[in-house]
């Protein structure tokens, strides 16, 4: 079968179209045909070996997120049957409870094999079932952006009709945390550095945008938004720029979402703010199995449709991946199998 | 000034219509021009003095819920300017924070007289402005019927898109329910006695109906409205009769919300479904004023419009109370000032 | 090997002694030899087939609670190693998370084949790893009693120093969660029907003891105890008898923990306490692993000793049973395999 | 009566002993004899209008936190009685509920006139009753300190038997999130640049300490006091030097409690590790009246000492203050009036 697989050492020049034998599901196992797969900033990290030791060892397929159908079940298998479509879960070994360090070791693209390949063989319990209505494209979107983006605006918090959220920027989890956040009544705030995605995300039911180019202390109108509250609830994508300006949005006793899209990349801020105005900064990395499956229950019901910015071949991930690096996109970038 | 008012001895042919002298504020308290009221069934205990000493002694102005214009402010008022409407908070000392007896006793409409009045003095701290896309009757609706119902599906659960909610009937509390819970994304399904107001209640958004008439055992096909995994909340406002038939469509660890609609009454149920299954049943009634404001938040961000049924004159007290007896009424009864 | 089973019909009288080939351990499965069980009420009503289709099929080995040295692994098991003592889980399928009907499902003594046996094969997940400080038969009082009031008291409210509880009786449960209230600060009054065994409550740490006996309007001084306030959580026991009381003294917001120790009672409750205190009653059955582990961290960090009763041997499991029917236990009562 | 403070322009030596003519109680309010303060490292900032204009306007009475006892009251006040011994809340608005921008401005000891007087008249809502058997000095350091910690040990995190918890330093704060967390059964690690202080501190109930100037690599060490899982719960006290350690040791969902002992301080730290094991960062500022209320039960119910490590003259408050910053104390630095 066709694979993409970092080979002989690491870094991006390594990361190469190659071929495996077909795997073949053990008890307990499920083989997968890949439909499609989705990339996220952490993809572009892994050639690299950005997550040292916890990256894995080579050769390694990236790119932790798809879709597949299900072609064989080993022994034993009883959680899916023959023709169901399958998101595997990006931490394989988390399915539900308190993350702890063994839950939280086990994810895909790295360590463990990704999705650049034609078949998958993965455990039984990695994988949830996806709504009909999505396109496989659209369903290879969720493993890592919108369970990332469903922890933060969901799971971590206690938002509602009412509350108030600011989203930051339009790439994949941003968007997520916008549909999500609509769809559980909030009033949204995006902020991004262009007019027309800003447009767009108005489109998809933002109420409010603000752009950081043209207004880079964004903190007081975004704060003027809220009646002079604050924000409940701040999705924080943009680093150590953002941050400072965050903090003089929140309201007192609110939480800033801290998720890594720069990995490396350092957290400051004035202490004073975070322990005068109470504010809790709140890591989030995806979440597990039983996150997903509440999630998966939104999606059905809402009939939501993930964002799908642009659509590579197989053969083109280093232009996709190109592609995300650039930062032109709105959603998510995907690649067709 | 008019009022109503329950005098010389308890019973309802003991409420009648009267005059009292003009309230006069005085330091911290605030004079309102009662422009609208509404009812619940709590109103119509009050004149049997249904809730023992705690009803208050006579003469007693009834009736909980309604909203005002300020007319005048005592020494010392900061928080509402004349001309500002308002509603009254029923549990007058309930600001914030846990409930306790001290936060619960001071209720309108017994012990403390109510709104049945042309003006009432209240404390400043015991009101919350509302907002302007509403009605006066409207607006008189929020007190206990609306707080009641989103204490119960806010403030007491964690729903959400994706949720199962069931509500029973079509009155006040539970229309309000059903508003709150599509609010937050929640899949809602309604039952009643009514096919026409099932058809209503879709019209307001609910995802299905059910006849209980027409289908005594409907836990099971309600059931079936949630892929067998049961309800995540179910609103009980039915009573004996409906919480068996609820225990068999709730799933494992989600809550009943108990709202007092029938005082009196006896909370009876087979404890083996409650503990193996560990459902929590949670008593609801009102709220604080934090939950208030939040409740207002939302409603003016979505422009949500309550449902009212019928409105009456001022002396058409009793006429309004013997049709929100009849139970004919969808939302609620209004009476205006 | 020597098994214990109902055999050929339902009913107390077709319990007995047998024999049943020793069980080999499947790909991951564990072989244990059993070395104690202990009793609860359920296991009374297990053989007369008392929770109907979910009591399992003939031939069943009764009694949910043991603990057991790990003799043999099946292919794949890690999790565990030949040597270690363990308790298996009364719900096999609950690892973690929210509780659904298939984590519900599997359990001990009843679908699933129990303790009274001389060796017991289990999937690996299905047992935690007991602190070497207990002898074997104060392990085999854990999963269901301990685990039950770990739920209560720990994973169901928010207690500390400084909240109040009320545990009634002195049976496996009430003084498992008399001890873990003890663990985390909060005063606890004990009521019992005997003076005796109110003075061991006493000297296991509780503050005060109330015999309802001699005192059977006991929620009165009972309050007296929370200077006024009301408890902050009553660990309900007795059933139909107590709620009405435990309402009194309940403060508003409390929460009443419900145990069912009477399979086929009935819950039943003036509604309207229920309602204008705002007080929750929780469904508690029990509890996932990760619950478990949480627990025995806290137990051995504290070299917490359960209290074990009476040991009988494994022969003498009717006796056993019939001791624990009478009611004249203080703890938990025992099998020595 | 006697004042000190800081008068004709801001700086530590413009902080001086001067006289106020008596206050008198109006409406509401409660006229207090102090009998006793202690200090914060917050009084240490005010001096030098290190709060910027929160900070207040001069002439300002320093020093947020003491005890008196009941002179007189004003009209109306109904709360507390003549003697009765009182503690001011640090944030005289916060009264229950989530904190918001009017909840958290008007704080004792700046911009209110604080406690280094002989005489003050507050409302009677900004007070708590304190338990008889502390001292006026242990009275005294309950309002910013203990509240402090027992905001983050009890309010904002779910600690009990078998949580692990690390605390920063022997300072005020510290002392008393040791003594919270041993109350509620938490095992607790202190870290401290003294033996002769963590020999203190085992004495007061530390499971384990650390000496981090001979061990600067502390979390290692620390780490494996927690069998690997890493700390449930860290009091992060040391400003910038501690939290990358921090990191190292807490668990995955773990909490850090950031204090801001050190105004204008920076708060920096790997955001992967934020991010990757879902670390939750939480500003602590004090707390609400009803929290108060909360750990002044618990701290009666225990009969809690506060540790009171030095007792100053009134007029001596210079020296105390630079006692306090040159690091010496253990516990609270206190002043008799």
């Amino acid at each position: 079968m066709r694979v993409f697989q970092i080979q002989d050492d690491w870094g991006m020049e390594h990361l190469q179209m190659s071929t495996r034998p077909d795997p073949r599901p053990g008890p307990g196992q499920v083989l997968l045909r890949i439909k499609a797969a989705s990339l996220n900033y952490r993809d572009l990290v892994v050639p690299n070996r950005g997550y040292g030791a916890f990256t894995g060892v080579l050769p390694l397929i990236p790119v932790s997120d798809g879709v597949g159908e299900v072609l064989e079940l080993g022994p034993g298998v009883s959680r899916v049957a023959v023709g169901d479509r399958v998101c595997p879960c990006f931490h394989q070994g988390w399915i539900a409870g308190a993350p702890d360090l063994e839950r939280l070791t086990r994810t895909l693209g790295g360590p463990v094999d990704g999705m650049m390949a034609d078949m998958v063989c993965l455990p039984e319990e990695g994988m949830v079932k996806v709504p009909g209505h999505l396109s496989d494209e659209e369903a290879a979107t969720l493993p890592c952006a919108a369970l990332t983006a469903w922890s933060a605006i969901v799971s971590h918090d206690a938002l509602g009709p009412g509350s108030r959220v600011l989203v930051q920027g339009t790439g994949g989890v941003a968007i997520f945390a916008l549909q999500f956040a609509k769809l559980l009544g909030a009033h949204v705030t995006v902020i991004s550095s262009s007019d027309a995605k800003l447009e767009r995300a108005e489109a998809l039911g933002a109420d409010a945008g603000i752009n950081y180019t043209t207004t880079p202390e964004w903190a007081k109108p975004a704060r003027a938004l809220t009646a002079g509250r604050g924000f409940d609830h701040i999705v924080e994508l943009g680093g150590a720029k953002t941050l400072p300006q965050s903090l003089r949005c929140i309201r007192p006793g609110g939480t800033l979402s801290m998720i890594g899209v720069l990995s490396g990349s350092t957290l400051a801020a004035p202490l004073g703010l975070v322990v005068t105005r109470l504010v809790r900064l709140q890591g989030i990395t995806v979440g597990s199995r039983d996150a997903f499956e509440a999630m998966l229950r939104a999606i059905d019901q809402h009939r939501l449709q993930p964002v799908v910015d642009r659509v590579f071949a197989f053969d083109e991930l280093k232009e996709a991946m190109a592609y995300l690096k650039s930062g032109a996109h709105f959603g998510k970038v995907c690649i067709r199998h």
